[in-house]
C-alpha cells in the first residue's frame, strides 16, 4: 500500500477531488467530495466538542483576509518564506532545502550562503530538466491582495487562524470576565503559496486548520486535570535523541515537557487522534530541535503519524510564551495586559516623588497645584539632569529637583498587569483527515477496504432490499428514511449483488449494514452485518431505533439478536 | 430599537466584533465572538441536516482561491463589478447607485451613462466632504491574487461557493451513480471587495454563505414531494406588481412561480428560516425584475426579511437554466452532460456514411479496412467539398465522396445527453444569523433580551448555585458538568444576584436557567425556569438528563414539576 493507492480511492468514492479538475487542476489544491466532506465535518465536531464542552474553551470565527500589519506584528511578513531556486533553463521554481534532503539530515536550518554551496558543490541541477538552477532567493508564502478600491490597502490571506483569535484578546478577555485560563479555538482555512507543493493533501495551497489557543499566567503552568491523567503513557522522541514512553507525570517531573498545561495538552491530542481512529501504534510526539523552534517558544512538540510518506506531523503543540501577545502590544499600542489580582492586596514599597508646594506654589501661580498632582503620579525613574518632565493642560512643564523629594512609600496593591503566555495545540484538519484514511486502509485478495471508526465514517449505515421488488425495497427505503429522519447518514442501495453492495460500503468505511429479506416481510427482522467482524445478526426491525444509536456508540451488535432469528 | 442596538449588544456580549478592532478595524469585516459562532454553527447545523438528511443532497467543500479561467467562464471576471465615483477632493470611493438611490427608483439596473447624467444634473456631491464626483468606473469586486511564486497564475477569491459545486459537476455527477436530480450543497466563504461597505453584517468584504445547487432534467421540474406541501402558504411579491399570499400549488398553476421545484425549495427555504427563528410575519419573497434578473435565469425570487435596514434580501432561489455548465463545458472543452436514459431505447433515423470497402482496399491497402470504420463513425454533415476527413493511426486521410455513400440508417438510441438545468438557493448566512438576533431583540424596560430559538441558542442552560458556599456551588458545577458532558452548551455562573445572573442569560438569548439552592439539599431538587415566560418550575436533579433534552425539543416544563415542590 501507498499513498497513491488510498489516493486513487478517495477520488473514485468521493472522499477528494482534485481542485479545478476540468481546467487541469491546481497543483497543492484539494476539493472534499460528498464522503470527505462529511467525514471532515465529523472530524471537526468531535474535536470542536472536546475542547468546548469537555475543557471550556470558547471558538470564534475570524476573517481570512487581513490587513498588513496584522502579520507585520506576526512576524509573517518578514519571516514567513521558503528558500526557492529556479531553473535557469526550463524556468520551472523549486524549493531549495527540498533538492537537498538527501545531502543534509535537516535542510530546513540551512541559511540562504550554505544552501548555495551545498547545491554548487554536489551539483545539484533541476529535477525537471537538469538545468542548472538559480542562486538561492526568499519567497514570502502569503498569497497577497487589495482590500478596497483603487490601490487600496494591502492584504494578506491568513496563513493561519491563530493571528485572528490574538488580535481579538482584548474581547475575548473581556468575554471570559478578565479571568485566566482562557482558552480559544478556531477552525478555518490557512493559505501558503507554496513553491512547488507535493505530496497531495499534505502540502496544500489552501488548508483547513483546527486552532487552540490558551492564555494562560505565565507563572501558572498548572492545569485542574492534570492529577487526572498524570499515569497515562505518551511515546516520545526528545530533541536529546531519546526515544522513549513515559507518563505524563513522570515527562513533567523529568523535564522532559516542560511544563504541565503542554503535557496535558500533548495526552488530549492523543487522546483526541486515537478517539477518530488514528492508529496509536502509528503516532508519536517529537519535539522541536532547538534550532528548528521559533526563537520564543518554551518548547514545541510535533504529534507526528506515520504515513506512508514517512514519520507526518498532523498537530503541532508548542508554548509559544508572551510573543504574539506582545507583538501586537507593540504593533497596535494597545493594552493587551491580563490583570492579576492578589488573593489579598500586597503591601509594596516604591519610591515617589512628594512635590515642595510651598515653592510650586509663588513660581507657578494657579498651576502650582496641578503640577503638584502630576509630579505625584510621575515615576521618580523618568528624572533626566536632575528633573523631570509633566504634561498640565496640555502643556509641558520641566520641574527641577529643588522643587521635590523622593521618598520611600508603602502602598497596598490588589493585583499586576501581566502578558499571558500562550500554549497552542495548532491541528493540520486535511494531515489528520488523511491519516484517519491511511490508517483505515486495508486491502483483501484485490478488494480495498477503509477501516473508518464509526464516529467519523459518513456513511453510517448501508440499507439494502434483497431484491428490488415484492414490496422488500419499499420496506428498505422506509427503513432507510426512519434512520435518516433520526439524524443517521445512511446510503440506500438496490443495485448488484448484496456481496457487490456490502463491499462497495466496505470501501467507503460504512460500519453497518442493515438488509431487509423475504423473512423481513414474515417476522419483522432485517440482518445487521458488521464491517470488521462480518458478523452478521439478525434484529427487530421495531428495534433499529435504539439498535442504531446503540452499535455507534459501541455496543455489541451480537446483544440485539431476536431470540429465534439469528443466522 | 435599531440596529444599532442590536449590533451593540452583539459586541458587548461576544456575538460579533469588528475585524482587526485593534488596529482600528477594516471595513465590511466583522469576526463572530464565542457566542456568534455557536449560534451560527447551530444555524448551519441545522441548515445542511435538513437539506443531506431530509432532501438526499450531498455535501462538499471546494478551495476559495481559484485561477482566472473559472471566474471568466462564470462571468465574473467582465460582469462582477459595481459603478464606482471618486471625489475629486478627498479621494473618498462611492457607489454610484448608491448615492443616487434617493433620485431612482431601483438605481442598481442604471448603466454608467444614465448614472453620470443623474449625477450631474441633479447635483449630487461627495457625502463625505461635498466635493466633485468623478465620471462612474467599473470596479470588478474580487480580490485578486498570484497562485505560486514569481509572476504566477492570476488567481481570484470566490465571489460565491457556486463554481466549485459547477466545475467539480462530472465528478459528482459520477458520484450519484450519473443519475439526475442531483443536489449539492456547500458551505463557507465568500469575497466581494465592497467599494465601500455599509450596514454592518449586511453587506461584508468577506462573508459565509450556505449555497444548494440542485441539478435537474431540464424536462421535468417537477419534486417528488411537491404535493406534500402544495397546500401551504407562500407570501409572494411578484414582478408584475401584485403581494398575494397564495399556497404553493396556487403559485405554480397560475404561472407566478414557474415551476414545481422552484417551489417547492422557496417553501423549504421558509420552512428552515421560520425553524430557527425568523418571524414569518417579517417574511416575504420578492420576484426579480424582469431587468434585474440575470439574463439566463428563467424565474429568481429572493426570501427577503424585515430588518432595520428595510426590507433585506436573505436568500436567493433561482432558475438558471442551464447557464452555468454550459458556460463551464464551453471554457473547459469537457462533456459536462447527463444521459437522460430512455425508458425503452427510442428507434431513429439519421444520414450515415457507408464506404465502398471495394475501392478503399485498392487505394489505402492495409489501411483501407481502418479508414473504412472511421468513415462509419463519421457524421456525414461534416462532409467539406464532397469530402471528409478522417484520422487513422495518427495520420490525417481527406476521403472524397466517390469512396462511399451516404444512407439512411434506422438505431435504437438508449437516451439522449442533456445539459442539467440548475436550481440554486443561496443564502446569505451572515443575513441570516443576524436575521435571528434582530428578530430575537426586544427591549423591557432598560433591559435587552434575545428571545433567541432553542435550537440555535448558543447557551441552552444557565446553572446557578444561589450562592457560592455551602456546596450549593459545588452541586451547581456537578450539575453543569453533567449536562455539559451529554452534549449541552451551558453556563455555570455565580456572581451577582439570581437577578442579575438571569437578566444576563436573557440579554444573550438563553431559553432555560437552573438554580440551585438550600432546597437543593434537603429533597434534590431544582429550579428550572424558562426565558420567555419567566414561569418556574421545580424539577428533580435526577431527572436532569431527560428534562434538559425533552424542554429543547419543546416539551413544556410544566409537566416536569414534581409532586410536591413546585414554588
Amino acid at each position: 500500500m501507498d499513498a497513491s493507492d488510498v489516493l486513487s480511492l478517495c477520488k473514485r468514492r468521493g472522499f477528494l477531488y482534485p481542485s479545478y479538475e476540468i481546467y487541469g487542476g491546481v497543483a497543492g489544491m484539494y476539493d472534499y467530495g460528498p464522503l470527505g466532506t462529511a467525514m471532515r465535518n465529523n472530524i471537526v465536531e468531535i474535536w470542536r466538542r472536546l475542547y468546548t464542552l469537555g475543557e471550556g474553551f470558547v471558538e470564534i470565527d475570524s476573517e481570512t483576509v487581513g490587513p498588513e500589519i496584522v502579520f507585520k506584528a506576526s512576524g509573517h511578513v518578514d519571516e514567513f518564506a521558503d528558500k526557492m531556486v529556479k531553473c535557469r533553463s526550463c524556468e520551472e521554481a523549486h524549493r531549495a532545502d527540498h533538492l537537498v534532503k538527501e545531502l543534509h539530515p535537516n535542510p530546513s536550518i540551512l541559511k540562504d550562503k550554505e544552501l548555495d554551496d551545498l547545491i554548487r558543490t554536489r551539483g545539484v541541477t533541476c529535477p525537471a530538466c537538469g538545468g542548472e538552477l538559480s542562486t538561492v532567493e526568499e519567497f514570502n508564502l502569503m498569497f497577497k491582495t487589495v482590500i478596497g478600491p483603487g490601490s487600496g490597502r494591502v492584504g494578506y490571506l491568513r496563513p493561519e487562524t491563530a493571528q485572528g483569535i490574538f488580535v481579538n484578546f482584548p474581547n475575548l478577555y473581556r468575554f471570559n470576565r478578565e479571568k485566566l485560563p482562557l482558552g480559544v479555538i478556531q477552525v478555518g482555512r490557512g493559505y501558503r503559496n507554496e513553491i512547488s507543493p507535493r505530496q497531495g493533501v499534505i502540502r496544500m495551497r489552501e488548508f483547513n486548520m483546527m486552532e487552540a489557543e490558551l492564555f494562560v499566567d505565565p507563572e501558572d503552568k498548572g492545569w485542574p486535570r492534570f492529577n487526572d491523567v498524570k499515569d497515562e503513557k505518551l511515546k516520545l522522541f526528545a530533541n536529546d535523541g531519546r526515544e522513549m514512553e513515559l507518563t505524563v507525570g513522570e515527562a513533567v517531573e523529568q523535564g522532559v515537557i516542560c511544563n504541565q498545561v503542554l503535557a496535558y495538552f500533548m495526552w488530549f491530542t492523543q487522546e483526541f487522534l486515537k478517539s477518530i481512529g488514528v492508529d496509536g501504534e502509528r503516532l508519536r510526539f517529537r519535539q522541536h530541535e532547538r534550532d528548528e523552534m521559533a526563537h520564543y517558544a518554551a518548547d514545541c512538540w510535533d504529534a507526528e503519524a506515520l504515513l506512508s510518506f514517512g514519520w507526518t506531523e498532523i498537530v503541532g503543540i508548542a508554548d509559544r510564551g508572551c510573543w504574539d501577545l506582545s507583538r501586537h502590544i507593540k504593533f497596535s499600542g494597545v493594552d493587551m495586559t491580563a490583570f492579576k489580582r492578589f488573593d489579598t492586596p500586597h503591601e509594596v514599597e516604591r519610591d515617589a516623588i512628594k512635590p515642595k508646594y510651598g515653592l510650586l506654589g509663588p513660581k507657578y501661580k494657579a498651576l502650582g497645584a496641578k503640577i503638584g498632582k502630576a509630579l505625584e503620579a510621575t515615576d521618580p525613574a523618568l528624572m533626566e539632569n536632575n528633573a523631570v518632565t509633566v504634561e498640565v493642560d496640555g502643556e509641558k512643564h520641566v520641574i527641577g529637583k529643588e522643587m521635590f523629594d523622593i521618598v520611600r512609600v508603602k502602598e497596598k496593591v490588589s493585583g499586576v498587569k501581566v502578558i499571558p503566555h500562550v500554549i497552542e495545540p495548532s491541528h493540520g484538519l486535511d494531515r489528520i483527515t488523511y491519516t484517519c484514511l491511511e490508517h483505515a486502509y486495508a486491502q483483501k485478495g484485490d478488494m480495498e477496504m477503509l477501516r473508518l471508526s464509526a464516529a467519523i465514517a459518513p456513511i453510517k449505515f448501508g440499507v439494502f432490499p434483497l431484491m428490488a421488488r415484492d414490496d422488500l425495497d419499499k420496506v428498505a427505503m422506509q427503513i432507510d428514511e426512519d434512520i435518516r429522519y433520526s439524524g443517521i447518514e445512511t446510503f440506500y442501495d438496490d443495485s448488484g449483488s448484496i456481496g457487490r453492495r456490502y463491499a462497495r460500503m466496505d470501501e467507503i468505511g460504512t460500519p453497518y449494514c442493515i438488509t431487509v429479506d423475504y423473512q423481513t416481510i414474515e417476522d419483522g427482522t432485517v440482518t445487521l452485518r458488521e464491517r470488521d467482524s462480518q458478523s452478521q445478526v439478525r434484529v427487530n426491525v421495531k428495534d433499529l431505533p435504539l439498535v442504531t444509536r446503540a452499535v455507534l456508540c459501541g455496543a455489541n451488535i451480537d446483544q440485539f439478536v431476536v431470540a429465534d432469528g439469528s443466522e
